[in-house]
Formats: C-alpha cells, sequence, structure tokens
C-alpha cells in the first residue's frame, strides 16, 4: 500500500482509508456495472440507491426522523449562508445571529441582504477565544431563527451545547463538526455542513431541515435557491454532485461501522485530550489560543514563543509528514485539525514531535 | 482491465477511459504525496497547480484570450440559468431568449424573476424539432444580452453557427456540446457549461466571462452569485468542487493529447454520420426526430414503429451492453448520446444491433 502522510488540513480534510481503497477499487466499474460512478445517470437505478442510501444511513446515524428533510446540494455552506435567510426569514424578514467567527459574521452577511439581522451575542471584541454564555444572549423571542456556528474552524472553539432557543427555530452552520458527536437533531430547525470536513470531497453540502419550515420558502424564490423545490424532487430537481454523494455515503456507512456517533465522540474525545493535555503540559512553551472551556475537539489552535520558532516548526513537521499544520493566516500559530477520520496514532505521534521540537529549542 | 459496457447516457455521461485509469491509479495517493486530491486543502500548492492548469489548458484549447475569464463553479447550469440574469441583465433589465427546448426554457423562468424577457424565436409550436433561421429572430438591439442553448439534449437539435447577434452580448448554455469543436469565443460575452456531458463529473460547471461585462455585477447580489467576486479569488471565494475540477483538468489533456478540438470535431461528425445514416438508410423503420439539417452531434435521436418495439429494443440493446438509449420521458424513443468521450467502435457495434434488430422484428 502507498504511503500515507498525516493530513491535519482544516478542509478540504483527510478522509478514511478505508472509504479511499473501496473508491479506488471500484473506481472504474462499480460494482460490476461497466461504468464509473461518475459516469452514470442521477435517475438510474444505481445512483438512487446510492443517494436513498445515503439518506437512510444518515438518518440512522443522527436519528432523524421523518418529520426532517434531507438534501445534498451544492455551493458549499457561501450558497447556504444565503440560501438560509431567502427561505426561512420571510415573512418576519429578522432573524438572530451569534456571532463567534469569521463564517459567522460571513453568514450573518448575506442574510442582512434579506432582512434585518439581530447580533444577539458576539465575541468579537475578544478576537473569538470563546463562546458566549447563554446569559450573554440576547434574544429576539419574534425572530424567523436563531443561527450559531458550532465549531469554529479558525479560532479552535465549539459549543458544548446548543443555545436554549424557546420556540424559535434554531439554525446552525455545522461546517467543521458534523457528525463528530451525536446530537438531538430535534432542537434544530436547521442545520447546514459543507461536506468537506466531517462528511466528504467538497462540492456537497449536507441540509437536514425540519418540513414545516419549508412553507415559508416563497415560489418567487430562483429556483436553486428553493428548498422546497429540492425537498420535492429529492435533491434531484438537477444534476446533483453524485460522486460527492457517493463517497459521503461510504463515509456514512463507515461510521455505522465504526459503531456510530456515541463511539466516534469517545474517540474524537481523546484525540483532543491528548493533544491539548500536550500543549498544557509544555510550560508555556506551546499555549492553546482560547479558553479551555470552549476548545473544540475538531481544530486544535495553539501558538509558539515566537515567530520564528512557529515557522521551524511548521517547516520540520512537514518533512516528518505533518501535513496542513499552519494556522489559518487571520491567527496564525498552529492548528491541527483533527477530524473522525483522523487517526489517534497520528495524534500520539505530533505529541512526540513537539515534545522533541521543544527540548531541541 | 474490469469490462466497460456501451454507455449513451445523456448525463452524467462517459468519461475518458484513460482518464478513468489515470485517476484511479492516483487516487489513494496523488503523486507521491500522501493524500487523495479530494483530501487537499484547496489552497495548498498541489491544488493550486492543477486548477491553474486546468485553466491553461482550457484558453488552449479553445484560444482563449486574457479579455476572458474561466470560473469553476457549482450549482449546475441550473443555477447559470440564474447567476446569467442577476449579474448581466442590469442595467437596462431586459434579455433576449432563443427557446429551442426545455432547458432554454427554464432558463428564461428563472430571468423572468430578474427582468423583462423578450422570445426572439421559439419552436416549441413545432415541439422543437428544428432550430430557428436567422431571418425568424426577433432581437431587440438594447437587449443587455441574447441566450441560446447550443445543443438540446433532448430534442436533438443543434445550432450549426451562433445566432448573429450584432454587439449585443450572446450568452450560450453550452452544456451538452461545449468543447465538441472549436468555437470562435469572441463571438461569445459568456458561454456556460454543467461538467457531467462533455468536461468532467457532476458539481462542476464552467463559465467563460468576457471581462467588461463583470462590471454589471452589482455589489448587493448575495456573494456566491456574483461573477466578480468568484473572478477577484480565482473560483475559490469558497472551497470548489476540487476532485470534480481535478478530473475536468484530466479531460482538457486529454483533449490536447488527442490532438485538440478540430480533430474532435472530425470524429464526433464521423460517429454522428455512421448513426444518422444508418437511421436514413432503415427504409423507414428508424426515424429521425429532428429536422435533418439541426441535428445533433453529440444527442441522436430516434423512434422505432411502435411503443412495444422501443420497448424491446431498449431491453435488447441493455442485455448486449448498449446502456442508457432510452429517450427523455418527454419524448420517447430513443436518444443516443454520443458525446466525445464516446468510442466510434460503440457507434458501429450500435448500428450492427439496430441492423439485426430490424430483422428480426
Amino acid at each position: 500500500m502507498e504511503k500515507r502522510i498525516y493530513n491535519f488540513s482544516a478542509g478540504p480534510a483527510i478522509l478514511p482509508e478505508e472509504v479511499l481503497l473501496e473508491a479506488q477499487k471500484e473506481f472504474f466499474s462499480y460494482k460490476g456495472s461497466g461504468m464509473c460512478i461518475m459516469e452514470m445517470s442521477h435517475r438510474g437505478k444505481i445512483f438512487d440507491q446510492v443517494i436513498k442510501e445515503a439518506d437512510a444511513d444518515l438518518r440512522k446515524l443522527l436519528n432523524i426522523g421523518d418529520n426532517y428533510s434531507i438534501l445534498f446540494l451544492q455551493g458549499g455552506a457561501t450558497l447556504q449562508f444565503s440560501m438560509v435567510p431567502l427561505n426561512l426569514m420571510p415573512p418576519k424578514n429578522k432573524a438572530d445571529y451569534i456571532i463567534t467567527g469569521a463564517w459567522a459574521k460571513k453568514a450573518a452577511k448575506e442574510a442582512k441582504r434579506v432582512g434585518a439581522v439581530n447580533v444577539a451575542a458576539s465575541t468579537e471584541s475578544e478576537n473569538f477565544v470563546r463562546i458566549p454564555k447563554q446569559s450573554e444572549l440576547k434574544l429576539d423571542p419574534d425572530a424567523s431563527y436563531i443561527h450559531f456556528t458550532s465549531n469554529n474552524t479558525i479560532y479552535g472553539t465549539e459549543w458544548r451545547n446548543e443555545p436554549e432557543v424557546g420556540n424559535v427555530p434554531l439554525v446552525c452552520d455545522a461546517s467543521s463538526d458534523f457528525l463528530h458527536k451525536m446530537i438531538d437533531i430535534n432542537k434544530y430547525g436547521l442545520i447546514y455542513a459543507g461536506a468537506q470536513k466531517n462528511i466528504g470531497p467538497s462540492g456537497v453540502v449536507v441540509v437536514v431541515v425540519r418540513k414545516d419550515l419549508l412553507e415559508r420558502s416563497s415560489d418567487s424564490l430562483h429556483t436553486y435557491m428553493n428548498y422546497k423545490i429540492h425537498v420535492e424532487n429529492d435533491s434531484m430537481y438537477n444534476t446533483p454532485s453524485t460522486f460527492g454523494i457517493y463517497i459521503s455515503g461510504l463515509v456514512f456507512k463507515w461510521l455505522l461501522n465504526m459503531g456510530g456517533l456515541d463511539v466516534m465522540y469517545k474517540r474524537n474525545v481523546e484525540k483532543a485530550n491528548i493533544l491539548y493535555n500536550a500543549i498544557d503540559a509544555s510550560g508555556g512553551f506551546y499555549k492553546g489560543t482560547t479558553v479551555p472551556e470552549d476548545r473544540s475537539l475538531m481544530n486544535v489552535t495553539y501558538v509558539l514563543p515566537n515567530e520564528d520558532l512557529t515557522k521551524k516548526f511548521i517547516e520540520e513537521a512537514k518533512k516528518k509528514g505533518f501535513d496542513g499544520l499552519k494556522g489559518h493566516r487571520s491567527v496564525g500559530g498552529i492548528r491541527a485539525s483533527i477530524y473522525n477520520a483522523f487517526p489517534k496514532k497520528g495524534v500520539e505521534d505530533l505529541v512526540t514531535f513537539m515534545e522533541d521540537f521543544k527540548k531541541n529549542n
């Protein structure tokens, strides 16, 4: 088998080796069909089964009931930043946004094109090092929905629990921690996630939407922007990203085979603890960039004593096969993204490297 | 090597075997990087080279100058049906649409959400069996642009030459015949094509836009809908469909290696003639559904004497390894889609099958 590296990229990100090997094996001729899955009509029997299984497996993983629809769309979270307000803001045309990072800001920016955005809380003045507390949220009980970002890829913070929002529909951008643990889907009106972190390849965005909210989608919306149209056509109003959905489906099966999301969550806590403990035990050589109680299990962010050491760390790590550790340009430092598919061994090896690096510098 | 079938699917459609084999080979670890191309950051060096080469190779294929930008976006032609009018209709807010089939109608439908649509010509009353003649076009010299659909997948018609439109920007949906022959790109203001027929996998749409038209894109547009934003960010404002762009790039290289678009066009004419000649020589057993002068080189549509024979034909063909021959549900009959990647041998074998079937029925 070809050599693989430890890929700490924030996204597109590492995929399970089992998934890649299976997809490679059946790439040229899918299950003896004589065609690559990419070459098949999306309305044919084979792909129909692929997308139906992906839907069914995701329902199993998150215990999603019939009162929710699952969509596999294109345009990433960025297009969802627009589709969410276009569909859900009417008729009141106002919504609450909780601002915990750059992506939340981008979501709010698009919402402002549709209606009134109330910033229910923001930790921007603290450089987004923490998640706001429930008591800080200034929620409008009359808002069309409340939007939050469950994990902040750039800043390395994550909500431990959903904000409490009463009867107002909760909308979540879960792009960077979807499926990292079990959640109670019934708390959500709509949850969306770009695939390229914890689901599959870029070019697919998963949307889970409570069916009663579809009544808000106006017929005057541009067709691709209309959730109701996509739901009525089972994500196939137009040709979806068939190969991306196929790979996402394989990841869902991989998660089920691993034992589901509770098992995955234990693994994720274990992996993150190994890394955070090493940071905290380094006597200040490595420093976490966020408040400890809001640390992300997916994106571990930390800094070294200075820029030169940071640069040296990244270079030496790369030579040893640890790729993608450079922090986002707006924050600097180190970011180790350790999504579901990232192996525990890779985290342990990184910690060994960090200890060696500290000794030698 | 695994057995392959003859895939006549209208889209997603057949891809070159050479491309599939190369992608399969480097699937698990792209060129020794230790990562699948799907797992890589879109901002990393490797993918940066992939997308830059795709851009450069497409420029080579179509001789596209610096006064045009190339975009690799998501959402298919369907999202372009909206993006074209949203960006290009202002400030006059009126455009001409030439209606030659179901896709042209869908494009016009979205445009009506933005401004006034003048139907410059339509062959709907003749069930779209032909392309309108230049003399029939009722063009508004003051229109923001004129939109046409170069090939009509469902009805099997194709424009031999672009409509003449003077100084009004010409906009073309070339989803089903992009790159099937050399065109003079300078005749176009904007040309777009969903990838899943002649370019690559579904989930990518290629847009070639003349740069001066970007001035029309208003800052008030939703960000994903704004061509100017995508151009300013080299198709990477948000994460693009990286794997789809990679495969599209391999197809561009395959086309260059084959000798470019003039060679491909000769091949396409040859393949289509084999099939149309067989239809015309069948003594009326097989009948083409369009006027001969507007026959598509990509989608060959024809009918059999009755429904029972049609059904039998499709079933027997499938058993012999000819897949995807069923005509679109709105037209019926047979549709053989023979895009660039479809081999001549497959057309010859289909003709042999057609002759045998006629003899036996």
